[in-house]
């Protein structure tokens, strides 16, 4: 039996490694268009920032993994073309195409970026980033560069504003729509972390549209709706868009929130072909509906239910919430399930509870403040969502309220939630359980 | 309506708030024996180790606070005797006798420092710690004292030897049983935690019994099976019992662990009496089974249940997992639910994970080491306890997993649960929820 895996990163390794578990004597291959084995992407702002001191640092495993794992790791390598009635890839390296014939596929393509048509995005000093490649570049710029502007306030935006800030650079950063991190906080919540982030030094413009990125051979500055600012250099964080060419051309069926349609083993609409990933769509677990997932966490548990069940096992994903977490300057921020935005685009109507409290025992040298808002569904009062912007334990505080969200419960099972305490770790009321909740039922109880 | 409330500590200031947010006209009488409102007690080995710099900020609240909410907070004042039929409470104050009526009554009245009847136990340099006034005498000593023994290898045990330690005395620790932290963990991962505080410093002797603390009118040294050590002073950790005895004398009845039975809305076997705290049975959300509850975070929520149903409201309180977490130098330590001892003798079967992981990303400047160990019954795979020993993010982890065990979730779920990640926050596989299902998963499937 021989498994190839199209992409070798995130999904891809996990889906090589678990299929090698499942399966000792499968052939397993691994195509990957990089020069480099997996990496983790999610660490490149760190690298620019100088928390991190090399690239190379982030690569998962060394070579010696893929021989021992026996998994025949092609680097440099791309995928042309796939038949999925003779059940052939297409591949090409170093110029010369080889059709490689394969008893069960993996698709793990993950995503590609989206630039928007913006005057200029052409120039010299102009970045997206979304591979080692991409950051060794933008590094060696940076070192000599005195400002930037960030086009686009989603996460990697903020994490490559913060890392050019840390450099020293004069930082802007502009987002057209009304406020930064639309895909994991509502707008009160944004507004916070935006002021922590101004706090840091970042300018930051929402609802402002780039109108051009200006310059000769190199950019110079970028004119958006609301000002002008100086560049020497321009980061297009705009955004990723699922990298689904070989599978649509393949026939098979796309979603539609454009990745391509799996069931809960991670099989698309072709026989024996699996896709997992960012390429892949997700269920988001609130709502039981489609969804993009373009978190590394998502990917490697995709990768690996995709490798199992290519090599014969059996096992599924259940879906996603999309949990996300950062650090942005001393500021943790993090998200899970529907904002209360999202979910009324849903129809879902919501109740939400907002406080601030402290992350440990308020007379404990060190206590930093944690903002908290809970979103619960209006009738059932059950938790569908979570944003927490703090100092310190924002990580596993989103990880406690994931595990509610998933286990269906609701304000009153919040509101008495088991925590364990210490003054110089916690408090006594956990603000992200009891204190948001509390606020929630005092609503509930004025409305009465 | 007159509320008394009998103990000002965490339960009985809950209640009493709880009490006056539900009913904005009733009398509500607060008895405390100390002469200081509620405080922290959780926090006195952290005054005693310099972390904080003043008992002091462990107030909960000023007597303002008192006055706001119409609380009338009887200090220096303790309840002799109540008489449930007549609802009479007699009171003394400055060697006044007082008899009070009450409508209803709650009884808040903690635990009590247990001593076993060792020889020289009576000695000058000899200390329980319980109050802030035991906390102000034994800091006096040890900013003159070089050495300490502290017989009781538990929590507040630990705490203390720590706590000196950091004030720089030679410090003993001798503990009766085989293991230290025999409630929180299994003696595989108090092993653990053992080699962490003696590479800083602190002695341990476990299964070692107390023979003679020696001295003349003071203290100089204790004498236990395995060796003897110095000691300027000797701290009795040896445990507290519920405060019962005014219960006791009254009728109330006494549950199985000696502890005020009571049932979910915190209501005692005497009418409109309730009881709160340490002094009362609990409900292990595991085993069903009435259990001491010896942590704050249960005292306050209990206070809050019986105080609201003392005014006329309606709650109730579920049970516990008696989720405990503390920080030993540089090692946090949490625990919740069952461990492995405590299952089996409650007749429960287990299969357990471990596993070794980190806190943030491997490449990650600052990731510590994670000990994970998970406790599943053996029959549904449902998890039943948790205990962490790690470098940070304790406290949030057990959060995590005493809501999955709440939810009643079994290993598949955890193998499978959503996480949020970034690098310098969090590991993708987070090892408390992944790495140690997936042990437990390696174990089941060899079984096969």
């Amino acid at each position: 039996m021989r498994i190839v895996i199209i992409g070798g990163n995130a999904a891809g390794l996990n889906a090589a490694s678990a299929a090698r578990k499942t399966n000792r004597e499968a052939e397993i291959v691994l195509i990957e268009s990089e020069d480099k084995p997996a990496y983790s992407r999610c660490a490149i702002p760190h690298v620019i920032s100088g928390e991190i001191d090399s690239f190379n640092r982030l690569i998962v495993y060394p070579m010696s993994y893929y021989r021992m794992m026996k998994i025949d790791l092609r680097l440099e390598t791309t995928a042309k073309w796939i038949d999925v009635k003779e059940r052939r890839v297409g591949i090409e390296y170093g110029g010369e195409e080889e059709v490689m014939d394969y008893d069960r596929l993996i698709l793990a393509t993950g995503s590609k970026v989206f630039i928007p048509p913006i005057k200029g995005r052409e120039l010299q000093g102009v970045y997206a980033l979304r591979t080692i490649a991409d950051g060794e570049r933008l590094l060696e710029v940076v070192k000599r560069a005195s400002s930037a502007v960030v086009v686009g306030g989603g996460l990697i935006g903020l994490e490559m504003a913060v890392a050019l800030r840390q450099r020293g650079l004069e930082v802007t950063l502009v987002e057209m729509l009304p406020q930064i991190a639309p895909n994991m906080l509502d707008e009160d919540m944004a507004q916070l972390l935006q002021k922590r982030l101004e706090g840091g030094g970042i300018r930051i413009f929402t609802g402002s549209r780039v109108e051009e990125i200006e310059g000769g051979d190199r950019v110079h500055s970028v004119r958006f709706s609301g000002g002008r600012a100086e560049a020497d250099l321009v980061i297009m964080a705009t955004g990723v868009r699922p990298n689904t060419d070989l599978a649509r051309e393949a026939g098979i069926r796309i979603g539609e929130t454009r990745a391509i349609r799996v069931n809960q083993r991670m099989e698309t609409s072709a026989e024996d072909v699996y896709a997992a990933g960012e390429c892949a769509e997700a269920i988001n677990l609130v709502t039981g509906r489609p969804v993009l997932s373009q978190v590394g966490t998502t990917a490697v548990k995709e990768g690996r239910v995709a490798g199992i069940n290519a090599a014969g096992g059996y096992t599924t994903f259940p879906g996603v919430l999309n949990s996300s977490v950062s650090k942005l300057l001393d500021v943790e921020v993090g998200s899970t399930g529907l904002t209360e935005r999202m979910a009324e685009a849903q129809g879902l109507k919501t109740i939400s509870g907002k406080v601030v409290g402290k992350t440990r025992a308020r007379y404990y040298p060190g206590a930093k403040d944690l903002s908290v808002k809970l979103v619960f569904d209006r009738e059932t009062l059950r938790l569908v969502g979570a944003q927490i912007i703090g100092g310190e334990g924002v990580t596993h505080r989103i990880n406690t309220l994931s595990m509610a969200i998933r286990a269906g419960m609701d304000v009153w099972d919040l509101a008495k939630a088991e925590n364990c305490y210490t003054p110089p770790l916690s408090e006594t009321w956990e603000p992200s359980l009891h204190g948001a909740s509390e606020a929630v039922l005092s609503k509930l109880l004025r409305r009465r």
